[in-house]
Parts: structure tokens; C-alpha cells; sequence
């Protein structure tokens, strides 16, 4: 089985990056650190007459990572009750991926595809991070893949998600099914 | 009464723009294209021992619309499920903004601040909207900024929202209201 | 096209009641106060060796009303953030209605019917309310109903609605759409 | 630390019901299964010029439990994507409860309260349980009631949460926590 965790933090060390590092523990996998990607905001040109044009940056990395997977993990800080804007730029830039000439066979690829979601942030995340669930729910349901589950973790200051103790019991679980699946 | 919207869309005529115009018609404001300012994704150093570090880009531009309205119209397109990720750059460094030691009102400014939300989808988003709009309750909420009401409108193609008679209802009974303020 | 509205308000002229008035003014419809119905709570049998028994009650009148509408209109107090337990009491019978072996035809013909759902609550009804309505789109979804919109309507003391602008806009424009449709 | 689990499901050895006993494995609690009293709808009478009237009813047995409790834990079954009728209807009558002159203390008492919600339903429930979820927030945040946390399960036919094995994780790390505040 084919990892690859996109860490949508802007910051090392992250506590959504420590929860994903629990679930992915003792298992080959690749990270991407979004962050370090220069990424353009989508251009959203479906109903322009000359389409999607190329652009010249990153995100063919996001691309190949995601015909590569049989898992992606998204794990995020919640920034403001969602995503972060950096993770949001790359999922937004799907709209022209799915259309991509260069990438025929991706739309058809991502329904064979697992997603799990970490999110960890410091208000209520079991209950404020609820709508950002929902709207990964729906982003998956468009395309077809598979969500088989979410954490939802809470943390502030650097660390905090050690002591979050749910948290830390669902990426157990889940890091042991991951290792049970190789 | 000061108004600014923030048009959120990456496409020039966008349907959540033209909603929002139906909104503000006839009525003095000044509008602000996110698009068009260079906005940094947020480096979150809440917890850093140095703290925030001035970043050079178009963000005081916001800052400035924020200290000078009265009303905040938050005006996107709902791309997968949620702003855009160039508004949620935006919305990201207010983590930064009501820290910034340049602005010290900021924070108890925006008490005072109303904010309407419209937003425009082409997947039901009068439903699949929904969590969308939770989180700017959440936003304003850890604000304290009044989030009077919003519009949930229906779009894919340019100009489609002109068939939406409930959107368009709501725009016009919003401006009417708008208007008796002047 | 035929159209029953079940009012689930405990009190008479209720607020939810009101509103619902508005989307069917002047146009021929039968109404049901739920609370005028004997109807037992469910007693799941699914998976028990004998099913779902007869139960001695007012349910048929629903499924009898189900079955002569082409528009279903589920008018609600929001108690508690969601639909008066009355309500859902009779929303809940629907698992054992949908296996009667006397209303055979009961889920497909529900395939082809319309929904609205009126919903009007005290506190923050367009915001706290939006739960109610995605529960609302589950449960169409489920049943392949289509659920064309919804009113969330701001009132507590009686009358309360009649001041809420935008709800009673919405309902004049499907009281309009309705009286076209006819 | 007094526990009441009130179990919301119409039928013997439900699926919520079991998930609950894994909550409270080994501690003392009591355990009032709703489908046993006799509880009458709400009758909505905040804006009758009497007031609440008296109902002849087992309702007092739930307010009696919620006064001699620091625990309380809310456990139904997911039907039609919200809690069960039965355990709605109880829910409504707080409305009347915490005006009633007989229990004057009610309303305070419960600030001190803390609240657990277990829920199983077989339709995705740690998807399309959330709005459930978000309305007990509701309820609890607007009680002040501690909303600690909560479990979604997943089971349709009898027995089939014991398959669920991050519930039932769940289940067991707040049982050790319980246990540890004896």
C-alpha cells in the first residue's frame, strides 16, 4: 500500500504533522510538506474558450503523488475553522488537474483511492472542526474517493496534540490497520 | 454606513461577484478584488519566541479596509466545498493582523463591524454550502463581529446566477436595507 | 399538483404555521397539525424474526397523504435545534411505512415527489437551524425525495415571524412559484 | 461522580445501548431506558398567559435523575440522522422543566453537569451523524451543561457495533478515564 500525508501546516514541527507522524509510525510511506511547494491559486478557467492553460509551477509533484497513492492523508492545522489557505490553494487546483490533458488517467485513478484526514487546532475541534468534515466529506464524494476515516485533534502551542489522548488512541488504531493492510 | 466587499473569485465577472453587486446597487463602496493583491499564506508564529515578523506584501491593504467599515461583505465563490483559497490566505493572516503591534484597534475594531457572506456554487449549495457558512459563524463568532445574514447562490456558468430568483431576492432585500441606512 | 403540509407546532398559530400559511396562500392544499395525530413512536423490528407489526394508531393518514401529494411541505418549530419530537416521532415511523406490506408502492412512489421544509426557532435560527436542514437532505436524500428549499424564520413570542423580512420573502416567492406551477 | 445513561432506543440490546455499557463498564451508574416512561410531547405554553400546566406524566423521573447526577450520558440510535423520537420528546420537555416552579434549582444545577453523547446509526454515522452531534451542542452549550465528549458508532442489526473498533476504543478510553475520577 502506496502512502503519501500532505502536511498543510505552515510551521515544523506542527501538531497536525505529529498526529499524522503517529498514524503513519514504523510504515513506508512519503510526506509532502505543502509549504514548501510554490503552488498558484486556481485560475478558474472551465468556461473560458481556450480551457485550463499550464502553469509553471509545483504542483505536477501533488499530481504524481496522487497517482502514485493508494492512501492520501491529508493533515492540516485548523487554520480559522478550516483547512489551511495553503492546503486549500492545492486542493482548489484540482478543479484543472481533473482537466488536465497531461493527466487523463487521474479523475478515473482517484476513485481506486483511500483518504484519511487529520486536522488538530485549538477551539473545540471535535465540534468546531464538524463543518470542515462535512466539506472533506463532500470533496471526496465528487470524486469518487473512498474516506474511511478522520481525526479530529486538538492542540495550540507546539505539543499540545501529546496530550490529547482520543486523538492519540484513534491514530493508534489506525496506524495498526495500516500495518495489518502492508 | 462604509462598505467594503472582498470579491473572492479568481475569474473576472464571476457569479458571486455579480451578486454581490446586486447587494451594494446604488450604494456607495469600495470593492476589493483579492485576486489582484499579493497576499503570503500565513507563517504561524503565534508561539515563536520572536513572534510575527513583518511580512512585505499587500496585506495592510486589508487591514485598512477592515479599520475603515462598517460593513465587510465576504463575497466567494464555493470552490470545493468552501472559500476560495486566495480569500483563505486572506482570512488565515488575521492571526497575524490582530497581533500586529502597527495595528492595536484592530481587534476591538472589529466589534463594532457587521459582515455578510455570499457565496456561489454550482453543487447545491444552498445544502453542501452549509458548512461553509458555519465556519464564517465561527470566524465572526471568535471576532465578535455581527454576522447579520448571507446568500447561498446557485452558479456554474458565467452569469448563471442570474436565473436564481432566491438569490437574487435576498440580494435585493439586503440592498433595500442597506439603502435605509445611508 | 397536490400538496399537504404537516405542521408540527405543539401550539396553535404557531410561528411555523404562519409561514407556511404564506407558501400556500391562495392555493388548494390540505394541511395536517401533527399534533392532532395519535401516532405511536417506532418500534424498530427490522431485523426481529417477525418484522414490523400492525400498529394501532393515525399513522395510515400520513402515508395516505404521502401518497396523494406531488409536494410535501414538513413545517416545523426548531426545539432544541431540530424538528419537534411529534415530528420526528412520525418522521421515524417512516422505516417501518416504507416495509408495510399494505402501501407497497409507498417508496418508489415517494421517488417522485417534491419537499419544502419551513423551520422557524428563537436563537439564531439561520445559523443554529442549519443542522435541522442538512438532517432534512440526508432524509430526502435516503428516500430519492427532491428537496427543493427550505425557510429558516426567526420568532419566539406568536406573531414573531411576521417581522422577519427575508423569511417571508422566500415564502412569497415559492407561494408564487407554486401558484405558477398549478 | 453519579452517572445516569439514558438509552434512546425503541428496541431490547440496541447497538447504542451496548456501546453505552462499554462507557460504563464497571462503574455504578443508573440507566433509564426512555421507551420505559410514559413522557408526554412538549405542550409549548412560554407565551400562554398560564403558563406551563402541570402534566401527568413519568417526566419527573427524568428531571430527579438529572438533579442527582454529575455525569449524564445521552445514548440513541441514529434514526433518520437524528436522535430517536422517544429521546426527542424527553429533550423538548426541558423546556417546561427548567421554568417549573417545582425544580427551581434545575437550571443551575446543570451548569455543573457534564454530558457524554454515544450515537450508532448504519448510514455513515461518523459522516452524517455530525449535524446530531452539532445540535447537542447546541443544547448543551445553551444549558451551559459541559459537553466533554462523544462517540459515533457504527451498527445496524443487533450487535454489530461490537465490530467497530474504533468506537468501541473510544468507549474504552472514556470508561478508564470515568473509572480514574472515582
Amino acid at each position: 500500500m502506496k502512502i503519501t500525508t500532505f502536511i498543510g501546516s505552515s510551521r515544523k514541527d506542527s501538531n497536525s504533522e505529529l498526529l499524522a507522524d503517529f498514524v503513519t509510525k514504523d510504515i513506508d510511506h512519503q510526506k509532502i510538506h505543502v509549504r514548501d511547494l510554490f503552488i498558484q491559486p486556481i485560475h478558474d478557467l472551465r468556461h473560458d474558450k481556450d480551457g485550463f492553460q499550464v502553469v509553471n509551477d509545483d504542483y505536477d509533484t501533488v499530481i504524481k503523488a496522487f497517482l502514485e497513492s493508494d492512501l492520501l492523508i491529508f493533515s492540516t492545522p485548523i487554520y480559522w475553522y478550516s483547512m489551511s489557505g495553503i492546503m486549500k490553494n492545492m486542493i482548489d487546483r484540482l478543479s484543472h488537474a481533473i482537466r488536465d490533458t497531461r493527466f487523463p488517467q487521474l479523475k478515473e485513478y482517484l476513485q481506486s483511492v483511500e483518504a484519511i484526514v487529520i486536522a488538530v487546532g485549538g477551539d473545540k475541534p471535535t465540534i468546531k472542526g464538524l463543518p470542515l468534515i462535512q466539506q472533506f466529506h463532500y470533496i471526496f464524494d465528487f470524486l469518487h474517493i473512498r474516506f474511511s476515516t478522520y481525526i479530529l485533534g486538538e492542540g495550540n502551542r507546539p505539543g499540545d496534540i501529546l496530550q490529547d489522548q482520543q486523538a492519540l488512541a484513534q491514530a493508534n488504531l489506525i496506524n495498526q490497520r495500516l500495518k495489518s493492510l502492508k
